[in-house]
């Protein structure tokens, strides 16, 4: 039994408000237990210098927390002058994972920003911010395809993410700040609607890991993604079946 | 008939929500019609070091917008490195504006710092701040007051700000975004409970303003103020009894 | 009496000498009291992105302080790496303040910067700027105007700036340093030639004001406006009659 | 057939010169192919100001490229003012990965920088970083050990680490450049000597992978870093032998 | 004859206004030509961290321009958020040499911070500053002197600075910005009262310098000098005599 | 005697290893004695903004030292998030020396940047630096000149650089860091093969200076840049011959 009486593969209470906010293009309050993300999807008709003139657009994600999202208050990235190690690894693996099941071609030159904004933490705010921010993006490509006309749907299929740990000893599904605290082995797993992974990100500061362990953690993260995603298809209704019908997504 | 059908002198539509946030000494989602903004009041046993050893306290705020706040997304100040002087100008404010109920010498050596955090903004997010942050700075006091048994309540009296402004050769309280954007004045007024000011901004950049027009706004402003802080004292129930019990806010 | 012998309603020895320096468009080394402050115009046949095609012009400010501008030295904002919260405030409230009697449309696609260098501070540094920026800013603008040949003259009306205060429970004119750290309402007033406001800050951080006290601060602040023009008027010979005669102001 | 001629489970020809500068406590010039990186290890008699007083040290990695280690040159980023989320997220890895072989407590109370500067890039530098960094860091803790007389040998076991990647339906050991631009998926794996996992990062930007083709890259890499591991045992001598005698690395 | 009917061998007219301002512990307005520099120097009770505790003091200097001190207006360095090159390279210069001249055991534990902020600038501004600077070194120093009852002067020598170059093929002294613009050889010298160097920086961008020409600048140079220190001694008045007083400098 | 064994006049052992990187299109390894620097050169097909379409090139540098160059760690400058005075101060003097010697005109509307990282640093990185960088940007040049068929040769002589001071009251030549620490006087200086200055700074800042020790110090310089000159034109090879049959360089 776990500290809130979960049972080993069970996730935490997920709670989704969408839309959340009226400007943005797609926007989502997503709740997993007490952590709390605000999604928003943001699109612009054009793309960083980088990518002109090739026909294809882009995803990108910003990620931040509010500075008492946290026990202790944590003072601003913006007060200090300059983003910190974690929000860049954090964000950057959004940006990424989103963009894997996103067809640039398809989507044509416009940028997507996704912020995820954290109102409240207690573990997993990374992979909560995949999922939310997946429906967000969801939304707002939606929009692009009606108003643009454009020929397929420029996403290729589901997107969710969760996290799964080693704590006392015991492979732990979705783990709440306490139990995170404690783990042994820390791994975020980012996985599409066929059942393959898009990231994985495992990490044994404290003790290595073995085979063994690390194929029981992708076992229970399958699973968890998988009702994820379930829920994801819920909350989005007719845009869900709009998914996947292009084809293959055109990486970068 | 205002765009959104309020009178002249109407306040937009007010929904509070206190606590909001788990972790935070006092936290309040307040929403004046479209505008919601976040505040958190955090509190810390440590003044910062221009203050140490006066035996006094400080109250501090900090202000930000989330990107897709707006009807465009801003960048991240953190991105751009650094503050933007509105920020500045308005967390100034807002600090300011708070620091003047607060008798500095009876918190102790503390420091509270107030997070103004904006969800969405359609007009008024730096007046919705002040009158938001005074919930949570008064639910963060309660909580010092009842753990250190202080002598007195530090809070000297209520404190509220609305907006006022002349659009279209009219005076109207409480400018919504569109509004604003069309208002030859806007002025910013932060009350006492006692119907004193603390702060008094006008600004006639697209015309100037006469002393007629002058008390026509200040007047609105009075009325609306003394209807906020009736919410407020709602909102604070039994905390509400004990401000102002303490005698004069000793400034800084 | 106040410290330095003066009446209440009494503004400190006025210097202007101008031009000042041999670069600037216009330029004017301006004294209140022991308070100077070197004020340039300079001018720039463009206008900054965001006013790009529109035919209009633009005027800002930038303002800052010698490191031993003041008693104790201040430590360079270059140094620091990015501009003070108060600098900001003081160059947005300057810049606003001048365009307000600027016709845009009449200037074109040009840039005036002002630039106030506060070479000595004693009290009143921002509305000091905004008094000598005012002459420096029509040199400019007369320069312009010949140059180009424009139809109109694009200054529409004098503009001059003062501080007032209540100190000791009296209310007081042209705060000086020392009476400013003792003040318990301060406020910055800036008015035009026909007398009517273009801002208005009030702070009450040590202390609340009664419309009372507001009442009698703007009439103190009226009178010593209403000097300062005259000077303004003398010190600019010709080209004080070339102002006002293009109609009104064209704001942002 | 590769196309350096490679077989897919062979890593490159690796050269490592050790010592290579003459002041820092350990230095390494390492080199996989024609990926160059200078390690070197700075031992500092003091800890971080979060990790005082706790008796346990710290061990932490800096990663930099030189401007020209590429094939563009890049600008460098202390002329960008701000380290790039890149280099944030490798320099982390190289520091967690390497903290879980270090006994801290066994350390005590002194700082060791690991400086892993590229001077030529062609793919898997921060798998080499940190196979380098481990030899640096073993001649500098050996350093400290025989002056301190420290009781245990504070490296509890060897580490060492290597990326694989699936390129053109192929998984591949240790992708060069070339290969790993055209990698479907991308991996890298730090593992230490007893054959446990310590990080593990697979990245499937371009196309989701499975189950299976983990496996596949897992087992590649696995052998992969027991090649390694032998070689750090021939470069580092005797201190290979104390390597381990000291029990479990007490984690952060 | 040069442009602006100067020989060879002369220095333009030099102005000096001592003291300049109210608050410093030493201040001049020194004016070569049209060059105008404001030089203030301010004593604080304690030294850099890196000096703490040897019982000697420091002296350091920082530089700056007003935007329009020049033809065309320059960004401030405050907006820029960072000091450039030769703001820095010029900053290290006139510490350095007017260290040369202190004895900073004597000085005893204080720093003195030598402020010159470049009014108007046409060539020459680093060598004027150097000029200026020492005379509101001098004063502050015997303020410090007159105040702690120092056993002897800390100043060892006087020292002053000028530039000289060759321009058309013709060796000139203290270039004019005109004459500086179009100058083959461009040299800043700075010498002490005993008619040694402390700097000496010659630059042939455009064209390579013999040993001769080298030789004539020189000579100029100390003439120009010689005459640049009689009217410091003119300025200083009574001070200058307790000048060298105190046997050698103690350099860093 | 000196430390090393060396004579007053003798330069300490040098090594180039050319070319030292694959992509740079110069690069050199230079060690003088234990002082060793990579100099990389690369070439790119546009300018910098302010000399566009000029048809003149361009010609910068920059330099670094790895942390742990020096026998104390030093913090890089990209975690600082500014370059400090001395790095700007010697990437300045590198540019401004190697332009000296390129007809700018000659090379055609392209950048040279040459990056010099210092591995080692025991005294002289500087002038090292520069006698690298020459070696560096005659081979980039040499490219340019053949795959663009450019008239002629853009480098119009050979330049070198070293340094020379008193230490001890004897002249010596090529400072290694433990004298460089004690001497009183300290130069550098560059100088192109027909045996003039390009560049000459000299600081007394412990003690001043005299003609006559000021001449000992060039006389030294000058036998030691004619033999680094003999030893770039053995390293260059044929190159050296192309080296100044273009006649004059066109300076900036």
């Amino acid at each position: 039994m776990r500290i809130d009486g979960r049972q080993a593969n069970e996730i935490r209470p997920l709670t989704i408000t969408a839309p959340y906010t009226k400007y943005a293009e797609g926007s989502v309050l997503i709740e997993v237990g007490e952590t709390k993300v605000i999604c928003t999807a943001s699109v612009e008709e054009r793309v960083p210098p980088f990518m002109k003139g090739q026909g294809r657009g882009w995803v990108t994600a910003e990620y931040s927390m509010l500075p008492r999202a946290t026990q202790v208050r944590n003072q601003r990235e913006a007060n200090k002058g300059k983003l910190g190690g974690r929000t860049m690894e954090i964000q950057r693996l959004i940006g990424r994972a989103l963009r894997s099941v996103v067809n640039l071609q398809a989507l044509g030159e416009r940028t997507i920003t996704l912020d995820c904004d954290v109102i409240q933490a207690d573990g997993g705010t990374r992979t909560t911010s995949i999922t939310g921010a997946f429906i967000a993006l969801a939304m707002a490509v939606n929009k692009i395809h009606e108003q643009h006309n454009l020929k397929s749907f420029p996403i290729t299929d589901f997107l969710a993410s969760v996290s799964a740990g080693v704590v006392g000893g015991k492979p732990l599904l979705d783990l709440a700040y306490e139990e995170d605290s404690k783990a042994k082995v820390d791994m975020n797993i980012v996985m599409t609607g066929n059942g393959q992974f898009v990231e994985l990100q495992g990490t044994g500061e404290d003790a290595p890991f073995t085979r063994e362990e690390l194929n029981t953690l992708l076992e229970l993260a399958e699973e968890g993604i998988r009702g994820l995603i379930e829920r994801q298809k819920e909350v989005l209704g007719p845009i869900a079946d709009k998914i996947g019908g292009s084809g293959r997504a055109a990486g970068k």
